[in-house]
């Protein structure tokens, strides 16, 4: 484990009374935890705005398995761009639907287009890409 | 000015020093100001869930003023909800476009109905809601 | 397949080619594809406004597996909350980070509370929820 | 007024249903106008992932004006960005606080900064910045 370093931040009694109340609310069991986590969550947005940053990116996609064709598109999608994809996970929704979620890696901006091309496809409900800075 | 509290928060050294660049750059004078505002930011989007929250709603639009009755709409959507209505800017963009910036007050989830109603006007080409709690 | 309901739309020729590039450049076959997937994602974002909304939350969290116990906890908590946990996929990214992605079914309220309760474990460096209203 | 030209759209009924019954919701008047809504709000996304496109930056920034200096700072970093800043708009919403508006125009990248040292500044509680493509 490596050591931590201690900083002071002082701050108006109130702001920090509600800060421990949504901390508690939210589980966690210190404020060092807690104050850490909003510091990485800005960090990771200001990564993410350069198109080079490596990310991983998790697509989630809802769509009927019925769909003519679909299942294979979304495989051949995966397969050609092979170096990208890490896995995916499949579960069962609905007599109708299921949900994939689809975990790439690389560049931002590359792994963002195989998302767009993934959501894209005809049969494809419902989407989103959430990408997360690494390293 | 009301007295501050003083609380240590520990964090590790790379985390610390990607942080002190980031604040940095945005201009930050000393980091309890960087972390007060992060934690403000995350106290304001707790608040917004609850939907009787008091709030300002700052409505921006951008919209064709050769738009045949849409400034007399305008207004008049301004008037009718004139308890919530606070103020409007008017701004200039081109020939053909203008801006404007209405500040509407109320609970979160009311001045929300009345940006839509505004928002979903035929020549308004490009809307946002800011929703910003207060107290 | 179900029978389709045909609509007519009428909208500047400027707007109507800028909409054809982008959604060429984003792989979509037609523009029917393209409008649904507009209206879905619109119709799902009201959807979850509404707490009780029921819906799948993908959650991804990168950590530490070094951490003390928190493999252990992160188990904990899915197994007491197993009602609402469908499945969960793990994805080693560098020697020491690894990712997991956990699907929760439920009200949309509630898995995301179950969601906050993850993310807020100590060694949890980075993580994400993503709200999909089912049915 | 530029003439419209008319596309065809199909969907399955249940979303088509509702639609219909969010844009009513909305207080939409026709589909059209909805659907160029979510058209133009897409291609806006889309337009402010380029740095160099022409913007305009709504700033929302809550502050207490007996904050020392701040009023001065702010109105200096207005002047010293002259080029870029259009207007502003001044709230008061409490005995402590008031609210401002703040419109920038220039590249997107440009104005996002000069908005972020406007909301870096000491005595700013809350802010916010809103970016639109113009043209």
């Amino acid at each position: 484990m490596k050591s931590l370093e201690r900083i002071g931040i002082s701050l108006e009694p109130k702001l920090l009374k509600d800060f421990d109340k949504l901390i508690a609310k939210e589980g966690y069991q210190n404020r060092s935890e807690a104050v850490r986590d909003l510091i990485r969550k800005e960090l990771s947005k200001e990564k993410l705005d350069k198109p080079d940053t490596p990310a991983i990116a998790v697509v989630s996609l809802v769509y009927d398995h019925h769909s003519t064709g679909l299942m294979k598109k979304l495989t051949n999608l995966q397969h050609s761009n092979l170096l990208s994809t890490i896995s995916s996970m499949h579960i069962h929704l609905s007599h109708h639907d299921c949900m994939e979620l689809i975990a790439l890696k690389g560049k931002a901006k590359d792994i963002n287009n195989v998302a767009q091309q993934i959501l894209s496809q005809k049969g494809v409900k419902l989407g989103n890409v959430n990408l997360i800075p690494v390293k």
